[in-house]
C-alpha cells in the first residue's frame, strides 16, 4: 500500500478561489498535479495508492484533503477537474471541527487536520518517507510494504518540520542528482516502486 | 541533447478553443502536462531539451509546435498558461504554407510540418526511441548523446505509423510493467537520463 503527503503551505483553505487561476489560489495547480501523478495510469487508476493534500492557506487552514485511488469516480486527470473537486471539498468542509472528517464525493473526504497530527499518525503504521537530495538513493533503498511518502512544496519543508519528521523516524530517500516538482516526484517514486513489483 | 515528439491525434489546430476545457480541445490538457514534465525542474528550466507536439485536431492540421527549454520565458508550469501560449502559437501559424516556420514566443515556433515529415528529418541527426511497451527495457539500453523519443496521446500511435518508424530505424524502448500516461513517460526518460548523467 502507497501512500503520498503533500504540504501545500499556501495553497488556499475557502472554496472561493478561481478555477481560471489555480496558481493564484496558493499554487492549487501543484497541488492538482499531484494528485494526478499519484493516482492516474493509463486507462485506470492506481487503486492500491492514496494521496493527502494538506492545505494551510488563508483563511481556515489547516485542511487536508484525501483522494482515495481505490474509490475514486468520475474525475479526469487535468488540473481543472481536479481543482474543481479540491473546490468542492472545501465547501463541504467549511463547518468541520478540529480533526473531524467527511466524505465529499466518492472517493475524496476533508478533514481538519494538521500535517503533524496526520505524520504522527501515519508514522504508526507505515515506513515514512521524506524525500530529500541528501536522503539515500531510493535504488538502493528498502521499502517495507506499507510505505508513505512526505513531500514540500514549491517552497519545501519548513525546518521545524524536518526536525518533527526526524522524530517520528521519517527516513531521507533521494531521487538522484536532480532536484524535481513536486509532482514529478511523485511519478518517479511511483515507477521506482513499480519497478520492484515487477 | 534530449528531444521528445508527441503526436497529438486530436489536439485542436485553431486558436478557438476556449481555456476552461482543455479536455475538450482534443485532450489539450494532455499536451501541456506533456510539455511541463518535458522541460521544467525545481526552480529551472532543462536547457538541453526541446518538445515537439505535433497537432493533428480539426481543423487545419498538421501543426507542429516546438517548444526549446534554452530559450524560453516567462512561461509556467500549469496546463492553462501553456495552453495560452499554444493558442498564440495556433493564431500565429493560422497561414502558414506546408514547413514554414514562425517564432510566436522566445522559445516557441509553430510550422505546418506533418509528424512524418518531422520524425524522418530527427532520424537522420538523432538516435529515434519509440516508446513501448514491448521494447527493450529502459535500465539496459544504451544511448546515444543525441536522442529524440517518440509518443503518442491517449489514443496510441497508429499501426501505419509503427511501419513507418520500424523503416527509418526507431528503437522500441519500455519503461517496465506498468503502462503510464504520456506525461508521465516523459517524466520518466527525464529522470532515467538524469541518473545516468549523474
Amino acid at each position: 500500500m502507497r501512500e503520498f503527503i503533500l504540504r501545500a503551505l499556501k495553497a488556499f483553505t475557502s472554496p472561493n478561489f478561481s478555477l481560471n487561476d489555480l496558481p493564484g489560489a496558493g499554487r492549487m495547480d501543484l497541488v492538482c498535479r499531484c494528485i494526478s501523478s499519484a493516482l492516474w495510469i493509463s486507462n485506470d487508476l492506481r487503486r492500491d495508492t492514496k494521496i493527502h493534500v494538506v492545505l494551510e492557506g488563508k483563511p481556515l487552514p489547516p485542511k487536508t484533503i484525501t483522494f482515495y485511488g481505490k474509490e475514486l469516480k468520475g474525475l479526469s486527470p487535468d488540473e481543472r477537474n481536479i481543482a474543481s473537486h479540491i473546490r468542492l471539498a472545501l465547501k463541504k468542509g467549511l463547518n468541520l471541527k478540529m480533526n473531524e472528517e467527511v466524505e465529499v464525493w466518492s472517493g475524496i473526504k476533508i478533514a481538519k487536520k494538521s500535517f503533524e497530527s496526520l505524520v504522527k499518525e501515519k508514522a504508526k503504521e507505515f515506513q515514512l518517507i521524506y524525500l530529500h537530495p541528501k536522503g539515500k538513493d531510493i535504488r538502493e533503498f528498502e521499502f517495507k510494504e506499507k510505505v508513505c511518502f512526505v513531500l514540500g512544496d514549491h517552497i519545501g519543508i519548513p525546518r521545524k518540520t524536518e526536525k518533527l519528521l526526524d522524530r517520528i523516524g521519517a527516513e531521507r530517500v533521494s531521487l538522484g542528482p536532480k532536484v524535481y516538482l513536486a509532482s514529478h516526484c511523485i511519478t518517479i517514486v511511483n515507477y521506482e516502486l513499480d519497478r520492484r513489483l515487477g
